[in-house]
Protein backbone atom coordinates (compact mmCIF):
# COMPACT_ATOMS: atom_id res chain seq x y z
CA UNK A 1 0.00 0.00 0.00
CA UNK A 2 1.02 3.39 -0.92
CA UNK A 3 3.36 1.76 -2.82
CA UNK A 4 4.48 4.35 -5.35
CA UNK A 5 1.24 5.35 -6.04
CA UNK A 6 0.98 9.21 -6.45
CA UNK A 7 -0.25 10.50 -3.21
CA UNK A 8 -1.20 14.21 -1.52
CA UNK A 9 2.33 14.18 -0.12
CA UNK A 10 4.83 16.23 -1.56
CA UNK A 11 8.18 14.55 0.21
CA UNK A 12 6.71 10.63 -0.58
CA UNK A 13 5.37 11.14 -4.11
CA UNK A 14 6.13 9.24 -6.73
CA UNK A 15 9.02 8.65 -8.38
CA UNK A 16 8.28 11.10 -11.22
CA UNK A 17 6.51 13.92 -9.48
CA UNK A 18 8.90 13.83 -6.88
CA UNK A 19 10.94 15.30 -9.21
CA UNK A 20 11.15 19.03 -7.99
CA UNK A 21 9.94 18.09 -4.66
CA UNK A 22 12.14 15.47 -2.76
CA UNK A 23 13.91 17.70 -0.15
CA UNK A 24 12.67 20.58 -0.65
CA UNK A 25 13.02 21.70 2.12
CA UNK A 26 11.37 25.62 1.58
CA UNK A 27 7.86 24.13 1.56
CA UNK A 28 8.63 22.37 5.53
CA UNK A 29 6.58 25.94 6.59
CA UNK A 30 5.64 24.39 9.98
CA UNK A 31 6.59 22.27 13.23
CA UNK A 32 4.43 19.03 12.78
CA UNK A 33 5.54 18.74 15.99
CA UNK A 34 4.27 21.91 18.17
CA UNK A 35 3.09 23.77 15.12
CA UNK A 36 5.31 27.19 15.24
CA UNK A 37 6.09 28.23 11.87
CA UNK A 38 9.90 27.26 10.73
CA UNK A 39 12.91 29.15 9.80
CA UNK A 40 15.45 27.80 7.03
CA UNK A 41 18.86 27.91 8.05
CA UNK A 42 21.62 25.52 8.23
CA UNK A 43 22.20 24.80 12.29
CA UNK A 44 25.90 25.17 14.57
CA UNK A 45 27.62 22.25 13.21
CA UNK A 46 26.03 20.98 9.85
CA UNK A 47 26.16 22.01 6.57
CA UNK A 48 23.14 21.34 4.79
CA UNK A 49 19.83 23.93 4.93
CA UNK A 50 17.13 22.53 7.12
CA UNK A 51 13.80 23.53 8.40
CA UNK A 52 13.90 25.02 12.15
CA UNK A 53 11.07 25.51 14.41
CA UNK A 54 10.96 29.05 15.66
CA UNK A 55 9.43 27.80 18.62
CA UNK A 56 10.69 24.83 20.04
CA UNK A 57 13.63 24.73 17.97
CA UNK A 58 13.12 21.00 16.42
CA UNK A 59 14.87 20.05 13.01
CA UNK A 60 12.50 18.73 10.75
CA UNK A 61 15.57 16.45 8.73
CA UNK A 62 14.55 15.02 5.33
CA UNK A 63 16.12 11.96 4.12
CA UNK A 64 16.41 9.73 1.04
CA UNK A 65 13.17 6.55 1.06
CA UNK A 66 13.80 3.30 0.19
CA UNK A 67 11.62 1.14 -2.04
CA UNK A 68 11.41 -2.31 -1.33
CA UNK A 69 10.48 -5.14 -4.19
CA UNK A 70 11.26 -8.57 -5.80
CA UNK A 71 12.55 -10.47 -8.43
CA UNK A 72 10.88 -13.33 -8.58
CA UNK A 73 12.40 -16.18 -10.91
CA UNK A 74 9.78 -19.03 -12.10
CA UNK A 75 10.49 -21.94 -14.99
CA UNK A 76 13.26 -19.19 -16.06
CA UNK A 77 10.75 -16.40 -16.56
CA UNK A 78 10.17 -13.57 -14.40
CA UNK A 79 6.99 -12.09 -13.13
CA UNK A 80 6.15 -8.70 -13.74
CA UNK A 81 3.10 -6.61 -12.77
CA UNK A 82 0.99 -4.05 -15.35
CA UNK A 83 0.28 -0.67 -12.91
CA UNK A 84 -3.39 0.20 -12.98
CA UNK A 85 -2.41 3.35 -11.20
CA UNK A 86 0.02 6.35 -11.73
CA UNK A 87 2.53 7.27 -12.09
CA UNK A 88 3.47 5.06 -15.10
CA UNK A 89 -0.42 3.86 -14.97
CA UNK A 90 -0.17 0.93 -17.84
CA UNK A 91 3.82 0.08 -17.79
CA UNK A 92 5.18 -2.97 -16.54
CA UNK A 93 6.95 -3.11 -13.11
CA UNK A 94 8.82 -5.27 -10.62
CA UNK A 95 6.43 -5.56 -7.24
CA UNK A 96 7.55 -2.81 -5.27
CA UNK A 97 6.85 0.02 -2.81
CA UNK A 98 7.95 2.00 -0.25
CA UNK A 99 9.84 0.41 3.10
CA UNK A 100 7.34 1.19 6.33
CA UNK A 101 8.94 1.83 9.86
CA UNK A 102 8.72 -1.81 12.04
CA UNK A 103 9.84 -4.13 8.80
CA UNK A 104 12.97 -5.20 7.38
CA UNK A 105 13.54 -4.48 3.75
CA UNK A 106 13.23 -8.55 3.22
CA UNK A 107 9.64 -8.28 5.17
CA UNK A 108 8.47 -4.78 3.19
CA UNK A 109 9.14 -6.36 -0.31
CA UNK A 110 7.82 -9.70 0.64
CA UNK A 111 4.76 -7.61 1.43
CA UNK A 112 4.43 -5.64 -1.77
CA UNK A 113 4.61 -8.71 -3.71
CA UNK A 114 1.35 -10.02 -1.61
CA UNK A 115 -0.01 -6.74 -2.81
CA UNK A 116 0.63 -5.85 -6.15
CA UNK A 117 0.54 -9.57 -6.97
CA UNK A 118 -1.44 -11.84 -4.49
CA UNK A 119 2.05 -13.91 -4.80
CA UNK A 120 3.39 -15.42 -1.44
CA UNK A 121 7.44 -15.33 -1.81
CA UNK A 122 10.13 -16.55 -0.30
CA UNK A 123 13.46 -14.36 -0.88
CA UNK A 124 16.55 -15.93 -2.32
CA UNK A 125 18.93 -13.26 -2.20
CA UNK A 126 19.73 -9.77 -1.97
CA UNK A 127 20.40 -8.68 -5.84
CA UNK A 128 20.82 -4.82 -6.44
CA UNK A 129 20.76 -1.62 -4.27
CA UNK A 130 20.24 1.26 -6.63
CA UNK A 131 20.46 4.32 -5.33
CA UNK A 132 18.72 7.63 -7.30
CA UNK A 133 19.99 10.88 -5.60
CA UNK A 134 18.00 13.02 -7.90
CA UNK A 135 14.66 11.90 -6.51
CA UNK A 136 16.12 10.78 -2.62
CA UNK A 137 15.52 7.31 -3.39
CA UNK A 138 16.98 3.87 -3.23
CA UNK A 139 15.86 0.70 -4.82
CA UNK A 140 16.70 -2.35 -2.82
CA UNK A 141 15.01 -5.11 -4.72
CA UNK A 142 15.80 -9.19 -3.88
CA UNK A 143 15.64 -12.20 -5.93
CA UNK A 144 13.29 -14.45 -5.05
CA UNK A 145 10.59 -17.54 -5.63
CA UNK A 146 6.51 -18.20 -5.77
CA UNK A 147 6.49 -20.72 -2.72
CA UNK A 148 2.88 -21.28 -4.56
CA UNK A 149 3.04 -20.94 -8.57
CA UNK A 150 -0.18 -19.03 -7.88
CA UNK A 151 -0.44 -15.36 -8.74
CA UNK A 152 -2.88 -12.95 -9.44
CA UNK A 153 -3.06 -8.69 -9.75
CA UNK A 154 -3.76 -7.10 -6.57
CA UNK A 155 -5.39 -3.81 -6.18
CA UNK A 156 -2.93 -1.31 -8.01
CA UNK A 157 -1.81 -3.75 -10.69
CA UNK A 158 -4.20 -4.51 -14.47
CA UNK A 159 -2.19 -7.70 -14.93
CA UNK A 160 0.72 -10.17 -13.74
CA UNK A 161 2.25 -12.14 -15.67
CA UNK A 162 5.57 -14.73 -16.26
CA UNK A 163 7.93 -13.29 -18.94
CA UNK A 164 11.31 -15.18 -20.43
CA UNK A 165 14.10 -13.34 -20.69
CA UNK A 166 13.79 -12.50 -23.98
CA UNK A 167 10.11 -11.69 -23.65
CA UNK A 168 10.84 -8.84 -21.06
CA UNK A 169 8.80 -5.64 -22.44
CA UNK A 170 11.74 -3.47 -22.15
CA UNK A 171 10.19 -0.60 -23.75
CA UNK A 172 6.93 -0.73 -21.54
CA UNK A 173 8.81 -0.74 -18.41
CA UNK A 174 7.54 2.06 -15.65
CA UNK A 175 11.02 3.17 -13.98
CA UNK A 176 14.32 3.78 -14.98
CA UNK A 177 15.52 1.29 -11.54
CA UNK A 178 13.36 -1.34 -13.11
CA UNK A 179 15.05 -1.04 -16.73
CA UNK A 180 18.28 -1.09 -14.77
CA UNK A 181 17.80 -4.23 -12.61
CA UNK A 182 16.13 -6.81 -15.29
CA UNK A 183 19.33 -5.35 -17.57
CA UNK A 184 21.55 -6.28 -14.83
CA UNK A 185 19.61 -9.98 -14.08
CA UNK A 186 19.56 -10.52 -18.08
CA UNK A 187 23.08 -9.85 -18.62
CA UNK A 188 23.41 -12.13 -15.50
CA UNK A 189 21.46 -15.03 -16.53
CA UNK A 190 22.98 -15.19 -19.81
CA UNK A 191 27.05 -15.16 -18.87
CA UNK A 192 25.58 -18.31 -16.69
CA UNK A 193 26.56 -16.13 -13.69
CA UNK A 194 24.89 -16.95 -10.32
CA UNK A 195 23.66 -13.55 -10.10
CA UNK A 196 25.82 -11.93 -7.55
CA UNK A 197 24.48 -8.40 -6.11
CA UNK A 198 24.94 -5.00 -7.82
CA UNK A 199 25.35 -1.39 -6.12
CA UNK A 200 25.48 1.09 -8.40
CA UNK A 201 23.74 4.82 -8.79
CA UNK A 202 21.20 5.99 -11.22
CA UNK A 203 21.69 9.92 -13.00
CA UNK A 204 19.43 11.38 -15.36
CA UNK A 205 21.30 12.21 -17.92
CA UNK A 206 21.95 16.62 -18.46
CA UNK A 207 19.02 17.93 -20.32
CA UNK A 208 16.66 14.88 -20.87
CA UNK A 209 13.22 14.40 -19.73
CA UNK A 210 12.31 13.28 -16.28
CA UNK A 211 9.63 11.09 -18.17
CA UNK A 212 11.58 9.73 -20.49
CA UNK A 213 12.81 6.65 -18.42
CA UNK A 214 15.85 5.44 -20.88
CA UNK A 215 17.64 8.95 -20.56
CA UNK A 216 19.92 8.05 -17.37
CA UNK A 217 23.29 6.40 -16.82
CA UNK A 218 24.09 4.13 -14.10
CA UNK A 219 27.14 4.88 -12.15
CA UNK A 220 29.48 3.42 -9.65
CA UNK A 221 28.68 0.34 -10.62
CA UNK A 222 29.80 -2.64 -8.50
CA UNK A 223 29.27 -6.34 -7.63
CA UNK A 224 30.02 -8.38 -4.65
CA UNK B 1 27.34 15.86 10.00
CA UNK B 2 23.67 15.01 12.14
CA UNK B 3 25.80 11.70 11.94
CA UNK B 4 24.01 9.17 14.38
CA UNK B 5 24.25 12.65 16.88
CA UNK B 6 21.19 13.32 19.23
CA UNK B 7 19.44 16.19 18.03
CA UNK B 8 15.86 18.14 19.18
CA UNK B 9 14.42 15.68 16.44
CA UNK B 10 12.96 12.71 18.12
CA UNK B 11 11.84 11.27 14.38
CA UNK B 12 15.53 11.19 13.03
CA UNK B 13 17.08 11.07 16.47
CA UNK B 14 20.02 8.82 17.32
CA UNK B 15 20.04 4.89 17.73
CA UNK B 16 19.20 4.74 21.30
CA UNK B 17 16.94 7.42 21.88
CA UNK B 18 14.92 6.70 19.28
CA UNK B 19 13.78 3.31 20.20
CA UNK B 20 10.58 4.82 21.53
CA UNK B 21 9.66 7.27 18.87
CA UNK B 22 11.19 5.88 15.89
CA UNK B 23 7.34 5.89 13.41
CA UNK B 24 5.57 7.28 16.39
CA UNK B 25 2.91 9.17 14.25
CA UNK B 26 0.60 9.72 17.23
CA UNK B 27 3.63 13.22 17.87
CA UNK B 28 2.54 14.40 14.47
CA UNK B 29 0.12 16.76 15.66
CA UNK B 30 0.45 19.25 12.72
CA UNK B 31 1.08 19.48 9.12
CA UNK B 32 4.65 20.94 8.33
CA UNK B 33 3.44 22.71 4.70
CA UNK B 34 -0.33 24.21 5.95
CA UNK B 35 -0.05 24.52 9.72
CA UNK B 36 -3.33 22.65 9.72
CA UNK B 37 -4.30 20.61 12.67
CA UNK B 38 -3.45 16.47 12.21
CA UNK B 39 -5.97 13.62 12.75
CA UNK B 40 -4.82 10.38 12.89
CA UNK B 41 -6.58 7.67 10.66
CA UNK B 42 -5.77 4.85 8.26
CA UNK B 43 -5.90 6.62 4.48
CA UNK B 44 -8.36 4.98 1.91
CA UNK B 45 -6.44 2.01 0.58
CA UNK B 46 -4.02 1.59 3.09
CA UNK B 47 -3.53 -0.41 6.52
CA UNK B 48 -1.55 2.07 8.84
CA UNK B 49 -1.71 4.37 10.83
CA UNK B 50 -0.87 7.91 9.19
CA UNK B 51 -1.39 11.71 10.09
CA UNK B 52 -3.08 13.17 7.72
CA UNK B 53 -3.72 17.21 7.62
CA UNK B 54 -7.58 17.87 8.26
CA UNK B 55 -7.03 21.18 6.85
CA UNK B 56 -5.41 20.40 3.05
CA UNK B 57 -5.73 16.54 3.01
CA UNK B 58 -1.98 15.22 2.99
CA UNK B 59 -0.30 12.96 4.65
CA UNK B 60 2.88 13.03 6.56
CA UNK B 61 4.39 9.44 5.51
CA UNK B 62 7.25 7.93 8.17
CA UNK B 63 9.85 6.02 6.89
CA UNK B 64 12.59 4.36 7.84
CA UNK B 65 16.45 5.94 7.62
CA UNK B 66 19.77 4.53 5.90
CA UNK B 67 23.08 5.12 7.64
CA UNK B 68 25.63 4.68 5.26
CA UNK B 69 29.23 4.17 6.49
CA UNK B 70 32.83 2.27 5.46
CA UNK B 71 34.78 -0.22 6.61
CA UNK B 72 38.31 0.73 5.84
CA UNK B 73 40.95 -1.57 5.26
CA UNK B 74 44.48 -0.67 5.55
CA UNK B 75 47.48 -3.07 6.20
CA UNK B 76 45.22 -6.27 7.29
CA UNK B 77 44.11 -3.35 9.62
CA UNK B 78 40.41 -1.79 9.88
CA UNK B 79 40.05 1.87 11.11
CA UNK B 80 37.73 2.77 14.02
CA UNK B 81 36.43 6.08 15.67
CA UNK B 82 36.27 6.56 19.35
CA UNK B 83 32.67 8.99 19.63
CA UNK B 84 32.89 12.07 21.35
CA UNK B 85 29.19 12.31 20.92
CA UNK B 86 25.95 11.30 22.47
CA UNK B 87 25.06 8.78 21.99
CA UNK B 88 27.49 5.93 22.92
CA UNK B 89 30.27 8.45 23.55
CA UNK B 90 33.35 7.00 24.54
CA UNK B 91 32.60 4.17 22.35
CA UNK B 92 34.31 2.66 18.94
CA UNK B 93 32.40 2.84 15.29
CA UNK B 94 32.80 2.94 11.81
CA UNK B 95 32.70 5.87 9.99
CA UNK B 96 28.79 6.40 9.22
CA UNK B 97 25.71 8.52 9.09
CA UNK B 98 22.49 9.50 8.11
CA UNK B 99 22.69 9.43 4.23
CA UNK B 100 21.44 13.15 3.03
CA UNK B 101 18.96 13.71 -0.10
CA UNK B 102 20.91 14.59 -3.00
CA UNK B 103 23.87 12.18 -2.65
CA UNK B 104 24.52 8.11 -3.08
CA UNK B 105 24.76 6.07 -0.25
CA UNK B 106 28.22 5.32 -1.57
CA UNK B 107 28.86 9.28 -1.66
CA UNK B 108 27.45 9.76 2.38
CA UNK B 109 29.96 7.00 2.73
CA UNK B 110 32.73 8.36 1.69
CA UNK B 111 31.62 11.67 2.92
CA UNK B 112 30.75 10.43 6.72
CA UNK B 113 34.13 9.31 6.63
CA UNK B 114 36.02 12.60 5.57
CA UNK B 115 33.59 14.18 8.85
CA UNK B 116 34.48 11.73 11.65
CA UNK B 117 38.56 11.02 10.76
CA UNK B 118 39.05 13.35 8.10
CA UNK B 119 40.42 9.96 5.71
CA UNK B 120 40.06 9.92 1.90
CA UNK B 121 38.83 6.94 0.77
CA UNK B 122 38.07 4.69 -2.43
CA UNK B 123 34.64 2.49 -2.12
CA UNK B 124 35.80 -1.14 -2.95
CA UNK B 125 32.64 -2.70 -3.29
CA UNK B 126 29.21 -3.02 -1.03
CA UNK B 127 29.86 -5.25 2.55
CA UNK B 128 26.32 -5.46 4.37
CA UNK B 129 23.01 -3.70 4.61
CA UNK B 130 21.39 -4.80 8.21
CA UNK B 131 18.20 -3.74 8.89
CA UNK B 132 16.99 -2.34 12.06
CA UNK B 133 12.89 -2.63 12.18
CA UNK B 134 12.80 -1.75 15.54
CA UNK B 135 14.49 1.84 15.37
CA UNK B 136 13.36 2.10 11.52
CA UNK B 137 17.20 2.33 10.04
CA UNK B 138 18.90 0.42 7.44
CA UNK B 139 22.97 0.35 7.83
CA UNK B 140 24.53 0.27 5.00
CA UNK B 141 28.44 -0.44 4.83
CA UNK B 142 30.76 0.07 2.37
CA UNK B 143 34.39 -1.73 2.63
CA UNK B 144 37.37 0.98 1.47
CA UNK B 145 40.62 1.66 1.65
CA UNK B 146 42.61 5.18 2.22
CA UNK B 147 43.55 7.07 -0.74
CA UNK B 148 46.12 8.21 1.12
CA UNK B 149 47.65 6.90 4.64
CA UNK B 150 46.20 9.93 6.50
CA UNK B 151 43.63 10.36 8.87
CA UNK B 152 42.65 12.37 12.11
CA UNK B 153 39.73 12.42 14.16
CA UNK B 154 36.62 14.75 12.88
CA UNK B 155 34.64 16.79 15.30
CA UNK B 156 32.55 14.07 16.52
CA UNK B 157 35.81 11.92 16.96
CA UNK B 158 38.31 11.97 19.95
CA UNK B 159 40.54 9.45 18.16
CA UNK B 160 40.46 7.38 15.23
CA UNK B 161 43.08 4.18 15.16
CA UNK B 162 43.84 0.84 13.09
CA UNK B 163 43.10 -2.20 14.25
CA UNK B 164 44.88 -5.59 13.39
CA UNK B 165 41.03 -8.41 13.31
CA UNK B 166 42.58 -9.65 16.86
CA UNK B 167 42.65 -6.33 18.52
CA UNK B 168 39.05 -5.12 17.71
CA UNK B 169 37.44 -3.61 20.71
CA UNK B 170 34.44 -6.02 20.59
CA UNK B 171 33.59 -4.95 24.24
CA UNK B 172 33.90 -1.22 23.78
CA UNK B 173 31.99 -1.09 20.24
CA UNK B 174 28.69 1.68 20.20
CA UNK B 175 26.09 -0.21 18.19
CA UNK B 176 24.62 -3.40 17.32
CA UNK B 177 25.20 -2.77 13.27
CA UNK B 178 28.69 -2.36 14.36
CA UNK B 179 28.94 -5.53 16.68
CA UNK B 180 27.59 -7.56 13.83
CA UNK B 181 29.29 -5.64 10.75
CA UNK B 182 32.52 -5.88 12.13
CA UNK B 183 31.87 -9.76 13.15
CA UNK B 184 30.86 -10.36 10.05
CA UNK B 185 33.96 -9.09 8.51
CA UNK B 186 36.47 -10.83 10.57
CA UNK B 187 34.36 -14.32 10.17
CA UNK B 188 35.04 -13.84 6.28
CA UNK B 189 38.73 -12.51 6.78
CA UNK B 190 39.61 -15.64 9.53
CA UNK B 191 37.73 -18.03 6.88
CA UNK B 192 40.53 -16.74 4.12
CA UNK B 193 36.63 -15.90 1.90
CA UNK B 194 36.86 -12.75 0.08
CA UNK B 195 34.19 -10.65 1.65
CA UNK B 196 31.10 -11.10 0.06
CA UNK B 197 27.69 -8.88 0.14
CA UNK B 198 26.02 -9.45 3.43
CA UNK B 199 22.01 -8.93 4.24
CA UNK B 200 20.34 -9.30 7.59
CA UNK B 201 18.07 -8.21 10.65
CA UNK B 202 18.80 -7.33 13.48
CA UNK B 203 16.29 -7.54 16.20
CA UNK B 204 16.37 -7.12 19.78
CA UNK B 205 15.78 -9.85 21.98
CA UNK B 206 12.44 -9.68 24.00
CA UNK B 207 13.11 -8.04 27.69
CA UNK B 208 16.31 -7.10 26.53
CA UNK B 209 17.44 -3.31 27.56
CA UNK B 210 17.94 -1.27 24.62
CA UNK B 211 21.01 -0.15 26.26
CA UNK B 212 22.74 -3.60 25.69
CA UNK B 213 23.91 -3.74 22.47
CA UNK B 214 24.87 -7.14 22.86
CA UNK B 215 21.24 -8.00 23.68
CA UNK B 216 20.21 -8.51 19.92
CA UNK B 217 19.76 -11.53 17.04
CA UNK B 218 21.01 -11.71 13.66
CA UNK B 219 18.02 -12.78 11.49
CA UNK B 220 17.50 -13.88 7.49
CA UNK B 221 21.22 -13.52 7.26
CA UNK B 222 21.82 -14.06 3.70
CA UNK B 223 25.05 -13.52 1.49
CA UNK B 224 25.24 -12.83 -2.03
Amino acid sequence: MASLSSTSNDSSSSPSSSLHSAGDVQKIKFCQWCGGTTKHDIPDGEERLRAICTTCGKIAYQNPKMVVGCLIEHDNKVLLCKRKIEPSYGLWTLPAGYLEIGESAMEGAIRETREEANADVEVISPFAQLDIPLIGQTYIIFLAKLKKPHFSPGSESSECKLFSLDEIPFSSLSFSSMVVTLNLYVEDMKAGRNPKFHYGTINKRPGTSPSDIDAFTLEDHMQS
